[in-house]
């Protein structure tokens, strides 16, 4: 397999082009050009090679955010509770961006309204930043964008990045779950259907909100949590005395009136001396969404580059066909890389 | 980089006694043993070594059946429509296979506790096979997770195979989407937050089913979805004069009482000749699904054996402390691929 080429003279104008225009929306970027910053995110989202020649360059000065995951079924409030926590946050002189995961998609253009309402609230205050990422297409694409443009806005100077996901799927926990520290937001006496996706969410919670506090219920809602949060915990075997993961904590807040909201701000204040240590496991497993998101990116790339692109079809055809099975036809298309550097 | 090691003699004895194992359970499971296709199942959840030298031996048994997704929000009322379905379908005398792709987590058993209580319905009737499918921790593997038990479902007999998701977000969207044909559920006057996240599933649909049919407001809402979808339709350029996706038919259901869902089956079958066809895009976006996910698995797990293990979680560890950024050290875990071949 030959190495990804490294930039040389003689490589093309467009690539040179691109690695100029990253160089420069880099620059401006950290020099605290917003409209540069919005610029990067779309090539971001897009995954275009000036996204990844400006990332090469800003990673390295990324790392410092506090990244907070902020999620929970459709009908709980992450909006609501989103916006106290910008307001407290602004209060208190900090600069925050949000980045919305929104599964809506380009057609009704619904993600981009929703940002432009939300930030005409604090137009003129350069240090609120509202984002939607939409990415679509990708396995495992919409944790490692997510992450890229978090490590954008963190090299352009936002301390607090908070990741609120729109969506209760897969994709959103997992985001959610690559952030430092996870939110998860549920509301009183919600149905039995949302009960049933709440199991994999408190699994990825460091702190559960019970929000819309001030309706019949909450109280009791909090209580139910706190009991299945208890039963959860994994019981140690006899003699394993390794240290067991600290089980979430239960606010509850009313986000329409700001109560308990600068309860739930102290929280997640606190947490960031565990859930942001370098070392931590939130950072490996961001470092590990990215990375193998990258490397399977590169690695059909080249199966779908000029020189294997016919037999690669040929093969994804064959199992479409059910004639081969998914198996056999990736270890065809590793044998053709391999084969590359045969002599 | 090495071919992946083909059947020898020389090779471990647990891989000798999965490959035994498998085709035990592969003989029984296409001998319609349900317990063996449970079993199975099981490991296709897991990819276990086992899951994989079944398929291979299935995968070419597979192909007939007729997946048909269905998503849409929480509470629209996915399981009650999946019940009219298996009725309606069971009195024809065909048999059916339900997969609920569920976002919850093995801590509190929700998924398999749904599923017993779905099953005493058809106790005694193996014709009705109900599982859920809860993947977990991989990229792009919940789709590639499901493909992969469809086609065990499919060797096994099951000419109708129901996907049913649970979750609104990303993968969810991506499972519906790579059925052959999509339906997707929507109850009457649901929330802002909801309509938001509609948009993405919309545009994955081959029928919008407005579930909920008695209620007030279901006229209504079928009326703004046939708007929806037709200011949606992309117009043409001038001259352009490739044929235009066919925009999807609204139907409206009462799960409930079974009002419409003939309707609906009937609408499903027939699409069956074009979402079905052996060529078609949804056999061709599965097949692409499944062959890139476990291309992606051989290469880290190759990046992750004993060899390379040191050497690669070294450079994770250096991206999540932001001293590298995750592109070079993308690059870098290739050329060690590389290096492998190299004399």
């Amino acid at each position: 397999m030959p190495a990804v080429p490294t930039p040389a003279p003689g490589r093309p104008v467009a690539e040179r082009a691109a690695t100029e225009r990253a160089a420069e929306l880099a620059r401006a970027t950290t020099g605290g050009d917003r409209l540069a910053l919005a610029r990067l995110l779309t090539a971001v989202e897009n995954r275009t090679a000036v996204a990844e020649a400006a990332l090469r360059e800003l990673y390295p000065r990324s790392g410092r955010a506090h990244l907070v995951g902020i999620t929970g079924p459709p009908g709980a409030g992450k909006s609501t509770l989103v916006a106290a926590l910008i307001a407290l946050v602004r209060a208190a002189g900090r600069p925050v961006a949000v980045l919305a995961v929104d599964p809506s998609s380009p057609i009704t253009g619904g993600a981009l309204l929703g940002d432009r309402v939300r930030m005409q609230a604090y137009a003129g205050d350069r240090d609120v930043f509202i984002r939607s990422m939409a990415a679509r297409g990708h396995a495992g694409g919409l944790a490692s964008t997510t992450s890229a443009a978090a490590a954008v806005l963190d090299a352009a100077g936002f301390d607090l990045i908070l990741i609120e996901t729109v969506g209760t799927g897969q994709s959103e926990v997992e985001v959610a779950a690559a952030a430092d520290t996870t939110v998860v937001l549920e509301a009183p006496e919600m149905g039995d259907e949302v009960q049933a996706i709440k199991a994999g969410l408190l699994e990825v919670a460091d702190v559960v909100v019970v929000n819309k506090g001030d309706r019949p219920g909450a109280g009791r809602t909090a209580s139910q949590l706190r009991a299945m949060l208890a039963a959860a915990a994994p019981r140690p075997a006899a003699g394993d005395d390794r240290p067991r993961p600290k089980r979430p904590e239960v606010l509850m807040t009313t986000a329409s009136s700001g109560e308990g909201v600068p309860e739930l701000l102290a929280f997640v204040d606190r947490h960031r001396l565990v859930g942001a240590a370098p070392d931590g496991p939130a950072r490996l497993a961001r470092a590990e969404t990215q990375v193998w998101a990258i490397v399977a990116e590169r690695v059909r790339a080249r199966l779908e580059d000029r020189s294997h692109a016919a037999s690669t079809s040929a093969t994804v055809a064959e199992v479409a066909d059910h004639a081969l099975d998914p198996y056999t036809a990736a270890d065809r298309l590793l044998a053709a890389l391999e084969g590359e550097v045969r002599p």
